[in-house]
């Protein structure tokens, strides 16, 4: 993306051209949900089907020159609870709320009289508890919740209530949390109903810790239910958890509690066993999924990076523990090998090694695969999470199922339980990433913009146009879309005037155009416009699928 | 499925090769929810693939011999809750429930004092509130929950209580429950935990009326709250939605409420605004979406026939009103055609015309596309269901958003709301159709069965086996298989002996393998089986790409 914070326009063209569109539109919207629209599910597709081409279906070759053994899954969002809390989700992934006493409504405490401290930088030094969510989870790069310990350790509302930059810095203080010390003043950027929030910035300028709280604590004003209106009404505050909970089966009550999942990493987990049991593969090897994974954000942001339903892209690599060190730097060059692959500026991308003071007690290693995204420009954000997991998940589920996980290694003859290589990667960020790159503003076009996507992840391959719909033409245009159709994503499109048309098939990144025009009749040639230069060449109509065929290959 | 009622054989073959798993297995499973295993999931992916192709990337040509304008969708699972409101499942999609006074747990009424009735014909002539959910829905053919109205009509518990199939059978002639006239006595099949379970079987001895009910009523014991014992403590039956119900955002009362979509349908409703408004389609138009469903049933069943977590593939045909009829007839026979298409038997596949008094009181016609699962047989279950919608959903929706949704017809110089066919399947079932189809029981082979797949939808394309590991074999045979990785799903097994691993390609439905032997290190030539025939021809290594290609086509 050529333009730096160039968001706005480019979530105005997801929407005008049928990328992406609010979820619920006609019904106001639902914060932290999207639809993909026509153009944005083939785009979305097309890298889902590529990422499922490379891993699993066609594996890297490993380090010792043989393809890997990967194998694929697609497990259930909704798992028995108890996942959840071997995975350290139900114990780990929490807000506290609180009660009404009077009207029995529940909020989440920030909501009433909490503060809440958000902070790319809060994982390094942050208790054991918190750090079995920090560094577990891909979508979340660091960016977690934590109530101020003032708070979460029961000192009194009052205390609570002192809050501002001297407050929470001391709080930050006692509670180890570190970096706090690069805060700058806080800034107050947005009172929206009952919530205010102030953004603390870094030295780069950068977001640094929000803190979000009742717009009626920042008034100093006494906070009643926001239901009932009942002062003193409020409880004190309860863990809550940041997955979606719903209730399975006939009865509803606390034993039919269950969870969206907040990750697909969990499914293979799960059937990790199974596919060891059932496939004829042996350590190491590798498990890949991709699926939907949910999480109630408190706060959903810059579009579909930060959302409340989302997809991954996800792999454990289960190997040997003494050759999980090579693996790991293995997937690392390999996964970054791959983004770079896809056509992005390698300006834009970068491999960002965690401190070893911001990894969970159990993990030796995490590196980040970022993008510099136009909200996060000149800095990175993350695309992809590559952690070395060790055996921490193994061991959960087999403590908290009373199954064996233990795999016989006849090579080695010896038992162990497998190191876990673990590559993380959003979908719909990386389908993100790609309009992110295609956006090129040119104020030479009629459009001011095209989409310079890559021509294997383009939602339609070739634009099909009779310069007018009269005279033969178009009757020309389906003949040669009905041909192309077969093999190709292809467009056909013939009304309007060819430069509308010619606009929308540049924002909407069509590589190739095929014009059908008053020669076509005389020599059987047709015009083939390249959407990056612009440059017009006339084609024999009959090679226009070797054209095709050698410029992008099948699809 | 050449061999009847051989499901549980058929179940046994999906866990044991990869196919599918129970769903959390290692803590016990999770009812209703299945994990596709590596197998599993590249037979549903080629499905959907191939249904995206054949309906979104190279729609059907249409009556007029033009093809046919559809575009693709991928809605969100979680949409604001006013969409179910308007289209009835927040009105009609209702169990009831009751509360404990005492311990405030809440329960489905079924579960601690009434009765449910769940039948196939139940949808011939009910209500028109419950009549609203029965024929909306593609993954629940006529399959519905109703509460026998002595309960839901507010009549004490005790005559509740009085059940026993004269009683039944009262209560459902005083709410005109057709067709119950066919059953059966009844016959118990399942007292497990609180729940014992009535079967009725109709003449042909299918499954008619089942009726769940708390096992210490059919012992006729009194019904304290199960959870905390106390006696009378229990509220009047309140409606509770079969939709699986979760919190959205930071609030957590009823404004938060929000739902699992119970079917993609309605996201297509939701955004046929916006594809209308950027996509440059004209009336008529289709769009298509793939993806994930869910409904909390009191009873799934028959594998994945019925689980509470599915896979849909549907599309909304938008059309001028008095052109409806003759799209529906067109859907009737493109579906079936490609159902006819995937290689199913076509004795296994039927369409079955609803009667008259089956339908929506707005429905003008629907039409189910049957197949003759191994637990229906003989009889047939339904596997898509067409149906004629009219304009009730843009109706119901441009009525509860206030957004107008009427289409300007340009040719026709009218404004109008378009009328909607649906063909409407399940990805899920279908994945099933294609196992149960392709379960081939045959004794003379050392597996007993091999997986008859289309070798379109074969999980896998081709086995490249060296004979033995060794003697240069094995280095012969990864070397094809990286040749042929490029283009098919290709699996070089090396271990064992040559005949387990023939078994376990017949058992994964591989049409064909390529041995390396002896032979081929002095004439470079393979043998290669065929699954079906187990014939074995030898020919040369270069000719195998060709080979595939000429069988299969790419991939």
């Amino acid at each position: 993306m050529a333009v730096e914070n160039n968001m706005d326009a480019l979530v105005a063209l997801c929407k005008r051209r049928g990328f992406v569109y609010p979820a619920s539109e006609i019904y106001g919207g639902l914060n932290g949900f999207w639809d993909y629209g026509p153009l944005g599910v083939q785009l979305k597709n097309n890298l889902r089907d590529h990422w499922w081409r490379c891993m699993v279906e066609c594996p890297p070759i490993g380090p010792d020159g043989h393809p890997l053994q990967m194998v694929g899954l697609d497990s259930s969002i909704i798992q028995n609870p108890k996942t959840w809390v071997a995975s350290g989700h139900v114990g780990g992934f929490n807000d506290p709320m609180v009660d009404c006493r009077e009207c029995k409504a529940r909020y989440r405490a920030d909501k009433v009289f909490y503060i809440y401290v958000f902070s790319e930088a809060c994982s390094r030094e942050l208790k054991e508890d918190m750090s079995i969510y920090l560094n577990r989870d891909p979508g979340c790069e660091g960016e977690v919740e934590i109530v101020l310990a003032a708070a979460a350790e029961g000192d009194s509302l009052e205390q609570a209530a002192d809050f501002g930059p001297e407050a929470i810095r001391q709080a930050a203080k006692k509670h180890n949390i570190g970096n706090f010390k690069k805060c700058g003043d806080p800034e107050e950027v947005d009172v929206l109903g009952n919530t205010a929030t102030f953004l603390l910035k870094d030295k780069n300028d950068l977001d640094f810790l929000t803190i979000v709280m009742p717009a009626t604590r920042a008034k100093g004003e006494p906070h009643p239910c926001p239901r009932c209106g009942a002062a003193d009404s409020l409880t004190e505050p309860r863990l809550f958890n940041l997955m979606f909970e719903t209730y399975v089966g006939a009865i509803r009550d606390e034993d039919a509690v269950a969870y969206l999942r907040p990750e697909t990493a969990q499914g293979i987990f799960l059937n990790y066993k199974n596919v060891l049991d059932t496939m004829r593969v042996k350590v190491p090897f590798g498990i890949a999924q991709i699926g939907k994974a949910f999480r109630n954000e408190v706060t959903p942001r810059n579009f579909v990076f930060r959302s409340r339903e989302f997809e991954q892209m996800e792999m454990e690599w289960f190997c040997p523990p003494e050759e999980a060190l090579k693996w790991y730097e293995f997937w690392k060059a390999e996964r970054m090998k791959w983004w770079e692959g896809l056509g992005i500026d390698s300006a834009n991308l970068r491999l960002r090694d965690h401190d070893e003071d911001e990894l969970a007690h159990y993990s030796k290693a995490c590196v980040d695969v970022e993008y510099k995204y136009p909200f996060t420009a000149p800095d990175f954000g993350e695309l992809e999470g590559i952690a070395h997991r060790g055996c921490f998940d193994l061991t959960r589920h087999q403590e908290h199922s009373k199954v064996k996980l233990e795999y016989f290694d006849q090579e080695r003859d010896e038992r162990y339980l497998p190191h876990v290589i673990e590559p993380a990667s959003g979908l719909t960020r990386g389908a993100l990433v790609l309009l992110c790159e295609a956006y090129t503003p040119d104020e030479d076009r009629p459009s001011k913009v095209y989409m310079k996507f890559d021509p294997k992840f383009a939602p339609v391959k070739a634009g099909i146009l009779p310069l007018v719909a009269k005279d033969g033409m178009p009757e020309i245009a389906e003949k040669l879309y009905l041909d192309l159709r077969e093999t190709f994503i292809v467009d056909l499109d013939v009304k309007q005037s060819i430069g509308k048309r010619y606009a929308r098939q540049d924002e909407i990144g069509t590589p190739y155009c095929f014009t059908i025009d008053g020669q076509t009749k005389e020599d059987e040639t047709v015009t083939v416009r390249y959407r990056d230069t612009l440059r017009q060449d006339r084609i024999h109509i009959s090679k226009v699928k070797e054209f095709l065929m050698e410029k992008i290959g099948t699809k």
